[in-house]
């Protein structure tokens, strides 16, 4: 007999059937056992789970043994706490998805596995919510004929967040359920089974962490902050907001690829594990490879520049890049996804900005397009200005910029990088004049950028060179690359990089190179400025930063 | 004035034109200059290249000065080595591709860019071939109306795999040009120019590289070494099985995540700096994180699975994974793309591989459909017998598997583990009973698998898991995971797994988790058998393992 979890005494009977002994939920020994946790707590916490385990067993026996005796249940084999599924069958019964619960199916008696979203008892009835990722239904266990007044007892103790299986009838309602997303219909429960059960102290409420900006701090009603959000990211990632957040991240990849596809791009698969720090050594993490050391890819720049000399002639990748920066903002993390671009070109970089320009376009659309459910669903949590596009892209001079930020003020020179704060500003003085969230901002000053950017043809103190913006943040920097190895070699000793560190990436342009040209995104970024967010914690699932590894 | 090149003294003039200086290919330093490689080797270097490029250009001002003096050359504007492109205009010139090269197009005047891949003078000609990407074309350089000796003698001279841009007119062919893929068309050159010089000496040349297996060895043929190839990967990609091979690579995961999508999944990014090994430990690559280290995901693994707890349902990741493995065999590297599935399932397991095996008969199709002319191509060099699978896909169990072996005459006990051999035996035998190269062996001695994997409900030997594997090579291992946190301490208190270390991963199970499974597929081992080929360093364009951490 396979006793399988601390929640109580619920078994597998060996019958190849599933059948349930329900044990209630307050005497559930996991919601004490959580203090432990040092590693010697943690075996004894395991040895005394193996005690309760038995001793569940026990009283399971004996409380088969004495059903007879028990109170009278006419309902006892429509509710209790479920084997744990360990595929003991293949059962031929239809789940149903909440989405999908609509008038049209009222009256129909139908099963659906979902979590148990909140629970209220009130007399003899108990209204649960149930919720699927994002939709959610209201559920009625109610004592009459086909439950008993144990059975309601039984539902109104299920712990928030446990996973049940219900079967019920769909019922039309008279008045909309304005907490629900399914407004028009109920259900009334009929069978309900806990499958997996979560503990009665949850680290953070769904509500809260889902109660809209500044919300909370009005009322005097709880919000969660950023770190016992991504410290219980398991519980954080559930709320509809995530839901959303995630599934258009997963949308902004697929965009990518599909446009770069439709393109003839094709997509390549660069290391991550590299010998030596193509960009001088700064900001790279080390790791141990057998008896020597080598680096973490700060970006697929040298890989993909290599596919173009080897004929590739269109390429891109989306993977992870590792930056170790010791910068603690809002956009800074010290691993992130990379949607990278590098193409050869035929005369002028501009037809690169182009093919970048208009997969973004493309993007924006696909998003405002196939993603506007999930644009919503963020917006009630974190409310924003739609993002705003123009067709063409609006491609903007480097000296343009600074001119327009000297109208508004600003002291900098000619061949000044612009400040965060400048960025910013820029930004905000592009939105009022050409009403558009996204530009481009074209020929840096060579000075402000890597060695391998291809400098101006007429004038040696600018390069072909362009950075993206969204909402005035940095998405996107790229350039056309020197493509002569003997360039290259005096670009490198200007900036005095050790050519011997670099030989291998040089001599890459040795056999033939078109000229080329590229850039890189950041994912998290797009997504965040995109959905008007202000913190890139919140579109990376499992962020990493300087003081974060975990989970 | 900008100089632009070892290869000789062509410039920009500065008259804002594209203008040409000829320079005879074979005074070209660089294919000289190639020894001295050390660094101080390197910084000389620079300085005589700044000196000949000092020296070029004034002699290129002589030239000019002198050109009325010069021997008459009508066609002195048709050739010579182009300026480097760097922007200088947006020239509205269309440029071919030679896959469009076709009988229609003859008589026409047109301009194309591409690598000059093999050249042959024969008096008053010149031969070349011109190849972009697979595709090649036979052109003509004769000394006659629009070409004079001097352009036949530069043309001859260009060394190969140099990138040129040429102006030709299209002419029908009488007999077939057996050795281009343009077989019914040839183009006479009218102009000719060399947009980027490749050094004279190549480090292995095009057609060795491309010879088919065997063929060099009977006679005596030069054929080209792994390890040559891989130092050399910009030159050994440009072959033609190099471009199809990472072109039906870059289609496998194209397919992956189009049926993945098309089934509901989600895709999601997962962190590859790690704060703990989740596997005990071992076989893991550590990373310098700030003050603490770090390490590099195995897998992941967790990830997956917390987003299975996160109500994500199903998700998919397609990235790099990590194995610090002193393996050195034909299918180990020690950095590999994942493609990884987690998904929730009702009741049995079994949903889970059904998803699993149609996705990957959704890819075998889509290659055999759509990616035909690659299969082609590399069956060219590499011969193999068409991959076959079974739809529905063939199930075996590990039991089923074990005999077989036992009647072809192999000694092994119940819960022992495939050896490679055995594995591979099992693989001809199941082609020879069952006709497939693709099939599933399922439930797995419980004792051959990590602690998180499911056990069997019936028989507490066996296990909910299962491997996959196409032409009797493995590409996936899986497994219905062990959902409920109390069950999965067990498991790794039995496998003597430090219960601090993984504390993360079993809380993620405490809030509510439904029954799921999944798998991780080897992206390069799928490549490697689906074509026949016998080492994954033919299939990852930038291979890691123990040996080799560049280029």
């Amino acid at each position: 007999m396979c006793v399988w979890g601390a929640g109580g005494g619920c078994q597998r009977t060996g019958k190849g059937k599933w059948t349930h002994v329900c044990v209630r939920v307050s005497s559930c020994p996991r919601s004490t056992a959580e203090e432990a946790q040092s590693k010697k707590g943690l075996k004894k916490q395991q040895k005394e789970a193996e005690k309760a385990a038995k001793k569940a067993e026990k009283q399971a026996k004996l409380a088969a043994e004495q059903q007879g005796t028990e109170e009278d249940d006419f309902a006892k084999d429509q509710y209790g706490n479920s084997v744990m599924v360990q595929s003991q069958q293949k059962l031929d019964r239809e789940l149903i998805r909440i989405q999908d619960l609509t008038p049209e199916k009222a009256g129909k008696l139908i099963w659906l596995r979902a979590r148990v979203h909140t629970s209220r008892a009130k007399g003899k009835q108990c209204f649960l919510v149930l919720r699927q990722q994002q939709f959610n239904v209201q559920a009625l266990v109610a004592v009459g004929d086909r439950a008993s007044k144990q059975m309601v007892k039984f539902a109104a103790n299920i712990s928030k967040e446990s996973i049940v299986d219900v079967e019920a009838v769909v019922k039309k309602v008279e008045q909309k359920i304005e907490s629900c997303t399914q407004q028009d219909v109920e259900v009334h429960v009929e069978k309900i089974f806990v499958i997996s059960q979560a503990e009665a102290r949850l680290p953070l409420q769904l509500e809260d962490a889902s109660r809209p900006e500044g919300e909370g701090d009005e009322d005097g009603r709880a919000t969660v902050n950023q770190d016992t959000r991504l410290d219980n990211r398991v519980i954080d990632l559930r709320t509809t907001t995530s839901q959303a957040i995630f599934r258009l991240q997963s949308g902004v990849c697929m965009l990518f690829r599909e446009t770069l596809t439709n393109k003839g791009f094709v997509e390549i698969q660069t290391p991550k594990i590299i010998s030596a720090a193509s960009e001088g050594g700064a900001n790279v993490f080390t790791v141990s490879y057998f008896k020597t050391s080598a680096y973490l890819a700060q970006s697929p720049q040298l890989y993909k520049q290599m596919c173009i000399c080897a004929d590739f002639d269109k390429v891109f990748c989306v993977g992870p890049v590792f930056r170790a920066e010791d910068s603690n903002t809002h956009r800074h993390l010290t691993e992130f996804v990379g949607l990278d671009i590098e193409m050869a070109f035929n005369y002028h970089y501009h037809e690169v900005i182009d093919s970048i320009t208009d997969t973004m376009v493309q993007i924006f659309k696909g998003l405002r397009d196939r993603f506007q459910t999930e644009i919503q669903m963020v917006n009630k949590q974190y409310p924003s200005e739609p993002f705003k596009f123009l067709e063409p892209t609006l491609r903007l001079e480097y000296t343009e910029g600074v001119a327009m930020l000297r109208q508004a003020g600003v002291e900098m020179g000619d061949e000044d990088d612009l400040s965060t704060p400048n960025e910013k500003l820029l930004g905000r003085l592009v939105k009022e004049k050409y009403d558009t969230d996204f530009y481009v901002l074209d020929k840096y000053p060579l000075s402000v950028r890597p060695f391998y950017t291809m400098p101006d043809p007429n004038n040696p103190k600018y390069s072909n060179s362009y950075d993206m913006f969204m909402r005035g943040e940095e998405i996107l920097s790229g350039a056309q690359r020197i493509h002569d190895a003997q360039l290259l070699t005096e670009r490198a000793v200007h900036h005095e990089i050790d050519l011997e560190k670099i030989k291998g990436y040089i001599d890459s342009f040795r056999f033939g190179a078109p000229p080329h040209g590229g850039g890189g995104i950041g994912l998290e970024r797009v997504c965040m400025l995109y959905l008007g967010l202000h913190n890139i914690r919140q579109t990376s699932m499992f962020p990493r930063d300087p003081k974060r590894l975990t989970p």
